[in-house]
This record gives C-alpha cells, structure tokens and sequence, in this order.
C-alpha cells in the first residue's frame, strides 16, 4: 500500500499521516510508504514516510509523484478561503490548477485508477440556504475558494465516471477546535473561544449568541479522510462528493458546553465584542446539512459538542485544562 | 460596439452574426465590427466581418482576440457531446482549456469587463430528475461535455462576481429544427423526422411516441444569445447562468404538429423503428425546465411545436414544402 499526500503539511493532512503510522493499514493493507508533499517541508521521523516540499502548479512535479502510482492519494492541498478571495490568480493556479495537474498525471498513465480523496468543502455551496442543506443543494459558491473546489467537484465526479480515477469528494465543514495560535480568518473565533480560554487566555466570540454553524473536530476530519478512502466505490454511486456528517450548534450553546466541561472560570474567559465585519460574513454562511447519505455509507462524527472540547483536550493539552 | 464570436461557424454562430448584421445594432449601438472565429474558416462578405480560423486551446491566440477589447463576448466555441464523450482529451482541452483562455485573456486586461455570453447546456444537469428542473437543481453532469460546461458555468459566475468580466451563461437546449444533413449524434432525430419528411425524404424515429424533451428553434437560440448580450447584468444577480424557455413536448406530439402543419403525405415519411441504444441514452435526458427566472429577464421561446416548423420552414426552406 503507497500512500500520496498533497498538503501534507496542514493540519489535517499531518494529524492523517499521524494516525496513518500509529494504524500502520489502510483498506486492510501494510501500508509500506507514505510520500508527504507540501509547499513547505513536511516533516517525519518515521521511515515510511518520504518528505517532499514542491510546487503543486508545477506538472511535471505533481507528474513525478503520480509515478510510483500510490494506491490512495489524499489531495488536501489548497490556499484557504481567505487567501484564494484576496489573491484571484494565486487561488486559480494552486487550488485549480494543482487539482488539474493531478487530474493530467492520473490520466496520462493507463491502467491505472488510483482511489482520490478529495478535501472539498461546504463552501461550494452559496447563500441563500434552506434550513438544512442536502447533498443535491444546487452549486452556486460565492466565493473563489468555493468555486475552484465545486470545479474540483466536478472533475473528480467525471473522471471517476470515464474510469480514470475512483475518486471520493468530501465536504469538509468548519474545523472546530483548530490547535495553533489564533489566526485572522473570519472563522477563526469558533475555535480560539474555545482553545484559548482552556489555556487560561481570554478570547473574544464577536458575533450574536445565536449564530449556528456546522462543525467537526480535527479528529473526525481524519477519519472523514480514511473511511473515504476505505469505502467501496460502487456503493457511493455516480454522486461521488459527499456532505461530511457534523454538529450544528450555536455560538450561544458552544459556551455553555465549554461551561459545562471545564467550568465557570475558564469559559468567563470568553469575551463578547461585537465585529460588524465577521458578523456580516458569518450572516451568510451555512449553518445545518443533511448528511444521510455520508452517514448510510459509515462516515461517522460528534454527536455533541463536549465531545469536540474532548478531543481537542486529549489530542492537543494531554488531557489537562489550565 | 465591437462583438467577438467565438465558435463563429457553428449553427448558431453563423445565424447570430447574420442577424446581428441584419439588425446592425446591439445593446442599442451602432456595430462596427464583428470578428468571427472558428476552427473552420467562418465565411463572411460583409466588411463589418474580420474572419479568422484558429486553435483556441492555443492561449497566444486567444490572448490576440481579445487585445481589441470587444465590447462583447459570443463564447460558442465546444465540440459537441458525442465527441467530448468519445475523445476525453480533447474535449477538456477545447471546451474547458479554451473557456480558461478566454477568462485569462480578459483577467490580464485591466479595467476591461466585456458582456461574455456563454453557450453552456441543459446537460450541466444528471439524472434522476425532477419531472421539472429549475435554475437551482444541483449540478451533477453525467458526461464530459456537461461537465466542461458546468465548468465554464462556474468560473463564468466567479469572474464576474470579482467584477472582472459580465457574464450570462445561458443553458441551450435540444436545438430544432437543425439545418443541414442528418447526423449521428443520439439527439439527431429530433430534427430529422420534421427536416427530412419536408423536403420529401424518409426520417426515422427511433424512439416511442410518449418520450418528452425540451426544444427550441434556431431562430430562439439567436434570440437568447443577443437578449443575453442586452440585458441589464445588475437585474441577474449573483446566479448568472440560466436555463432557457423552451418547448416540452413528446415525440408523438411532434409528428402530429408536422401532420396539422403538413399534412398527411410529410407526416407519413417519419418511420419508426425502434433503436435501443439510442432509446437507452435519450430516457437519462431531460424533459422539462422551469424557466421562470429567464422569463422574467425577457427571454422568450416558441409557445407551440408548429412555431418552430414554421421557423425552419421560413428560415431554411424559403417557405415551400416539398
């Protein structure tokens, strides 16, 4: 079993290729190696594991790793949202043009139908939304982040058809506790009033108490990544992109969790500035998916919100709060 | 007011830019030039028209295009179903490779954002279908070709959002009565049973009497191009693709139009013998569109199936039967 990751360097992909080594199988097989790419140097100890740091819009890069044909190729290389709505060409080149290279290099070698994991995203869908929004919600992404993986969408979809990739899309949701310092994304507060004030460090929650978002922890985003690549094929259909099952919660009742996890003093770190800015971009958001048809197929996440406090605990601060 | 069509000597190219010089005017100005670009030579005598037969999977030459700034965009340019089908290449390379070149070429000109028209088709949309789809049904094509339009759908939409082009993509249907000799395509027959019985010669239907789908003239898709060119982008919103108005109607309803319209000697040419291949592909299409939001932006379409006979008989056949 030859394992490709693209992107191996963000969150997700390191705590993949983590749980990959600690597993040490995938779809029942010895996993033998894993080539970890990323435009900054990924880094392992463990020799299985080759580091490469590259170009992804570069072909005959992303040409020269398909080579080895790896059994399963986890694509979560991308800039974020923020940054591809910023930078319009730079979103193109790497979140489209990367996936277009990959797409190239798969083709260009016959007989070979690698499984595709794709990190799509619930950012193909745009606003206005339906209260709960199904897998068949149409595609009208308003943003350029959106947009470049609806594409991605698209392509994996036709070329899983043609037979020239056996390729699983799933949406990723709001990643929700993120470990890290605080970043500016507009996103970022779901995870810092919660994060930050478990380390004894205040943070602000800058929207309404009624804010509903839909969310998952970096945990079930490794597991979203591995059961995709496990599942049978023929028994996901010709709708190859699939809505990731989560938890929709309000900001209000994220610090009640946290209140009722680790108690009074550290979810009174939590303060309540209001933005206007981040109100208005969270106002158009998703908030509530209907993830039967990822959930009939095994894909599994929190069922409540302490659970996603846990995780972050256990995996990120050895089980201890401060 | 200088116009560029891409994809010039197909059908609908040749009849647009004969109408636009007819009318002599778009958007309510006077038009000085229309450059007419295709792969095939387009043919034209008037002076307004500049000819040019070229590769637009080549960036260079579409780059050139685009250096006079037209003030509009007719992006007709595609190989058709069938052959993006068959030939999975060269079908990205055209319908998706050329649509990048044309939104590179306009992106690297700044302060330049052209009306763009894009041809795209209903089969950006998959079945199972709805017995009507509307704008907002999910986008899950289930060929190349529909997929390389959903494709250009979506950058259409993201270019323009970023205010870098002012796109309308419009969603072509099944285009009858088609022109010219009959053809292989699995969609042929639609035209050949009326085309073929009115200049006296035998048509076969290769499918049952009950089988629905969506159609309009010629005469329409020329219509929707340039209605498409004179509508006001900020009356769109951020959906900028649209299905177009059309006519549903079976097979059986079309003989007996071309029976009411020509009488029993044309209608008794059509034959019928049955064709499971071709019943197998046409039973995945389409039969009915909710076109309201193209009718309350002005596009119209034929209200009854003799209209549309009636349209080729004028256009085509100089008003006589056969």
């Amino acid at each position: 079993m030859k394992i490709l990751v693209l992107g191996a360097a963000g969150m997700v992909g390191r705590k993949l290729i983590e749980k990959l080594l600690e597993t040490g199988t995938l779809c029942g097989n010895q996993i033998a190696s894993i080539h970890a790419f990323d435009v900054g140097e990924p880094a392992s100890a463990d020799d299985r594991v080759t580091v490469q740091a590259g170009d992804i819009t570069d072909a005959a890069t992303v040409d020269a790793m398909v080579d080895v044909r790896p059994d399963v190729i986890f694509h979560l290389a991308a800039i974020v949202s923020g940054e591809a709505e910023a930078e319009f060409d730079k979103g193109y080149r790497i979140n489209l043009g990367g996936t277009n290279n990959l797409c190239d290099a798969i083709v260009a070698r016959k007989g070979y139908t690698p499984r595709v994991v794709y990190a799509s995203s619930i950012a193909v869908f745009g606003a206005p939304f339906p209260d709960i929004i199904d897998d068949e919600f149409h595609l009208t992404p308003l943003t350029s982040y959106g947009t470049q993986k609806a594409i991605g969408e698209l392509l994996l979809a036709d070329y899983t058809r043609k037979g020239h990739m056996d390729g699983i899309g799933i949406r990723l949701q709001t990643i929700v506790v993120r470990p890290g310092k605080p970043n500016a994304a507009a996103s970022g507060f779901f995870s810092n009033i919660i994060r930050e004030p478990l380390v004894g460090e205040p943070a602000n929650l800058p929207v309404d108490d009624d804010v509903m978002h839909w969310m998952a922890s970096p945990r079930s985003a490794v597991h979203f990544c591995i059961h995709a690549a496990e599942i049978a094929g023929d028994e996901v259909g010709p709708h190859r992109n699939l809505s990731m099952p989560g938890l929709a919660i309000t900001t209000g009742e994220m610090v009640a969790a946290l209140r009722n996890y680790a108690g009074d003093a550290v979810a009174d770190r939590v303060t309540r500035e209001p933005d206007a800015t981040i109100k208005s971009i969270v106002d158009n958001w998703p908030r509530r998916f209907d993830t039967s048809r990822a959930e009939a197929l095994g894909f599994r996440a929190e069922a409540k919100f302490e659970d996603l406090i846990a995780a972050h605990v256990e995996d990120e601060l050895g089980g201890k709060i401060g």
